[in-house]
């Protein structure tokens, strides 16, 4: 997608600070972090929302989240926790449409969540 | 996991208003609601946590990610947006360790998410 930030990154057209790469992902801080650890994790293909998530992202998004899961694991986050997060549209703020996971860590979290 | 509360509910032992099953997960509401939709979703497999996800489990997670998001879709949810959650360990507060992603949905959500 030409006109999308994440797929900039992705394309290193857009500098950012990558924090984990593979062949299906790629994962940066949140620029407006609101946890001692804030970072994206975004599959490389384009894919707008959960919503608009096909069958055939199955592979795409169950990798990505194990990437999280041993990403987490290598900082150690797993000692205390860590809390993912996934806006899907306008009630839930999402503001990027390309699909992102949220990981956040190093502090204790409120229920509700928002 | 014979002492787990979501196993005992998967296997029908307790009861509970599944709201969605296929041979992968089971979905049912929240006890606690914190939206006006709030329903987990979780993988039939005893799996503790985000944490304790092999590489075995990527289609398990994959498929769980794309149910959620047809459920979704068929509550028409995607039209004013739904947040995903995954408490994992102590800080995010998780109090079942059988993973659940919590769907939220049916009014606007704040950020940070807790």
């Amino acid at each position: 997608m030409i006109d999308c930030i994440f797929c900039k990154i992705v394309k290193k057209i857009i500098p950012a600070k990558i924090l984990f790469e593979s062949e299906n992902s790629i994962a940066f801080p949140d620029i407006s972090p609101t946890a001692p650890t804030h970072i994206l994790f975004i599959p490389k293909k384009h894919i707008e929302s959960l919503d608009k998530l096909s069958i055939d992202d199955e592979k795409i998004i169950g990798k990505l989240m194990i990437e999280i899961s041993e990403f987490a694991r290598s900082q150690s986050l797993e000692k205390n926790g860590y809390r993912i997060v996934n806006n899907m549209g306008k009630d839930a703020g999402q503001t990027v449409f390309h699909i992102h996971f949220h990981l956040l860590a190093g502090r204790e979290f409120n229920w509700p969540p928002g």
